[in-house]
C-alpha cells in the first residue's frame, strides 16, 4: 500500500465496476492517496478479472457486479456508456442505503436517462466525468497520476444531497483532480467540441490516409511526423468506448460537426481562391488558443508535447534538451 | 563547438538563408555533428540577425543573402516557400560554381518552378524537405536533435549530378536523418495527406471551438484534455509558413480534402443512423495505423506522447511513470 494519509479515509469501501484505463487508474490513485479504506473491483471478462488479481490494485475481485457493490460506500461504474443501463439494473437492488453511485462516462445525459431509473431511493446517484485519458485501454494501462490537474465534471441532480456531492468532490480532489459542476446537457455540448468532434475528425483522417491509392501506407507511416502522427494517437482510442460515445451524444456531435463543416468550407474557399490574407488571419488567431491551454496548465509548454529526441549520431550529450531514445 | 568528428568535414562553408526553427536547427546540428567547416547565416530582419549573433550558432552573420552565399559550398534556403523565387533571384548571380543549393520547403513543385530558373549552370539545385518540426518558430526554437530518425526527402532533377545528390544525402544523414528521393509532384501528394491536410483540419477545429456561442472559451481550454488540446499544438504552427504551404500546394490539398470530406460524410451518416457496427469497424482499423507508426520509430510508444504527469497530492513518488511537473 502506498497510502500516506493517516487520517480516516474519505470513503470506506469503494466498488469499481470496470477496470480499464479509467477504473484501473481510479483504483491505483485511490489507494496511493489513502482516500479509501478498501477496494473491491469487478470486470466483465474472467480474463480481465484474473489480470486485476495479478496486478493487485484491488483488495478483492468479485465475479459479479451485484457482489461488488454489496456494502460499498462509493460505487464507480467505469465502462462504455452503452452498457450503463444494464449495469444499473444489475446493481440497483444490491446498493446500500446512503451509498453514492457514480460513473466516468464521456456522455452524461444518456447515462442519467439509462441509470437513474434503477437507483433506489436513499442512494445518491451523481454522474461524473473525469476529462483525462490516454490512447491505451485495459487493466494494465491505468496509473495513479492520470487525474492530477485534470478536471472532473459532476452532474448532480437538482435538489440532490449536497453532502454526498461534497464527498464525491473531495474524493476526486484526493485523486488530484479539479472539480466542476454542470448540467448533463451542458456537459454533452462542451465535450462534443473538446473531445468528441476531435476524436471523430482524427478517426476520419486516419482512415482517409489508409485508403489512398496514390500514396502508399509506408509513405503515410514514414512521413507522419509532418503532423499526421498526432492524429493517430487519438484515433487509437478504444473502439467500443468511442462507438458508444457517438451513439449516445449524437445530437451535440452532429451540431458541432455542422459548424466545423462550415468553417472547413470557408478555409477551403480561401485556399481555392488564393486568399492568403484570410488564411494568415485564421492561423494567427488559432495560435493564441494553444497559449491559453498551456497557461492554465492543461498542456505542457514543452515543444512537440515534450516528445523525446534521440541524440545526434556520435555526438556527445551537450544540450539541455531531453534526449532519451524515442 | 560540440563537433566530435576529427575527419575532414563533409561540407566546407554552409550558408543558411533563414534562421527559424529549421534553419536554426540545421546550424546547431551541422556544428554539433562536425559536418561542416563553417557556417554563415542570414535572416530578413535585423532583429533576428542580432539574435543569431547572440545565440552564436553561426560563425558569421551577414546582412544580405548575396553576401551569405559567396564562396559557400552548400546553400540551404529555410524560409516560407512563398519567398523562394525572390531569394533565388537574389542569390543566383553570387553562387559559386560547383556549389549545391537546396531548401527545406514543405512544398516541392512550386519551389522547383520558382527557384530553378535563377540557379546558374554549374550549380547543383537539389530541393529537399526534412519532415520534422515543432509548433515553435524563430531563431531560439531550433535544436540539434530535431532531425534524428526523421525523414528528409530529396527531389533531385532527372539526370542531375549524382555526386552532388550523394553529398547532400550524406549531409542530412550526418544530422541524423534518413533520406529518400522522389519527384516533386509525388512529394506534394504525400505531404498533402501526412502534413498539409492534418494542419488544415487542426486549424479549422481550433477556430470552430473558438467561435461557439454555447460553450465558453474557458470551458474549451479547461476541458481540452479530452482530445482538443492535441489539435491546438499543430494549429499553433507558424502562420506565414502555413499560409504559403496552402497557397503553393493547392491542388493536392484540395484533392485530399475531397476524399476526407467523403469519409467524414460516411462516418456522420453512421452516427445519424446509429450504425454502431460501422463505427466500431472504422475505429478498429485506425487503431492499427498508430501501432505501425510506433513500430517504425516515427512516434513514441509512451502513452499520451509521453506527456508528463505531476505526482498525486501528498503522495510519495512510488511508481515508474514520469512525474515531473507539466
Amino acid at each position: 500500500m502506498n497510502g500516506v494519509s493517516t487520517d480516516t479515509p474519505l470513503v470506506g469501501k469503494l466498488a469499481l465496476i470496470g477496470t480499464g484505463l479509467i477504473g484501473g487508474s481510479i483504483a491505483r490513485a485511490a489507494r496511493a492517496s489513502g482516500a479509501v479504506k478498501g477496494i473491491v473491483a469487478t470486470a466483465r471478462s474472467a480474463e480481465t478479472r484474473r489480470r486485476v488479481v495479478e496486478l493487485g490494485f484491488a483488495d478483492q475481485v468479485t465475479e459479479t457486479n451485484a457482489e461488488a457493490v454489496k456494502d460499498a460506500d462509493l460505487v464507480i461504474v467505469s465502462i462504455p456508456v452503452g452498457a450503463s443501463g444494464t449495469v444499473a439494473r444489475e446493481i440497483g437492488p444490491h446498493l446500500k442505503p446512503g451509498a453514492i453511485v457514480s460513473d466516468v462516462g464521456s456522455v452524461k445525459a444518456s447515462v442519467v436517462r439509462d441509470m437513474a431509473p434503477f437507483i433506489p431511493e436513499g442512494v445518491h446517484f451523481i454522474p461524473a466525468h473525469p476529462v483525462a485519458g490516454t490512447e491505451n485501454s485495459g487493466p494494465d494501462s491505468g496509473f495513479a497520476e492520470l487525474f492530477v490537474n485534470r478536471w472532473c465534471i459532476l452532474t448532480p441532480v437538482e435538489n440532490g444531497d449536497e453532502a454526498a456531492t461534497e464527498k464525491l468532490k473531495a474524493f476526486w480532489e484526493a485523486l488530484g483532480a479539479k472539480v466542476q459542476t454542470m448540467t448533463p446537457e451542458h456537459h454533452d455540448l462542451v465535450l462534443a467540441i473538446t473531445s468528441h468532434l476531435p476524436h471523430l475528425i482524427a478517426y476520419t483522417i486516419v482512415g482517409t490516409a489508409n485508403e489512398l491509392g496514390e500514396v502508399t501506407e509506408s509513405e503515410v507511416l514514414n512521413f507522419s511526423a509532418g503532423g499526421f502522427r498526432d492524429f493517430t494517437r487519438i484515433a487509437a482510442s478504444d473502439p467500443t468506448m468511442w462507438r458508444d460515445v457517438f451513439l449516445h451524444n449524437k445530437d451535440a456531435v452532429l451540431e458541432m460537426l455542422g459548424t466545423f463543416n462550415e468553417d472547413l468550407a470557408k478555409l477551403t474557399r480561401a485556399i481555392r481562391r488564393g486568399d492568403g490574407e484570410a488564411l494568415f488571419e485564421h492561423f494567427t488567431r488559432t495560435r493564441a488558443i494553444r497559449r491559453g491551454i498551456v497557461t492554465i496548465g492543461q498542456d505542457s509548454a514543452a515543444p512537440d508535447f515534450g516528445r523525446k529526441h534521440a541524440p545526434l549520431p556520435g555526438a556527445p550529450i551537450a544540450r539541455p534538451y531531453a534526449m532519451d531514445e524515442d
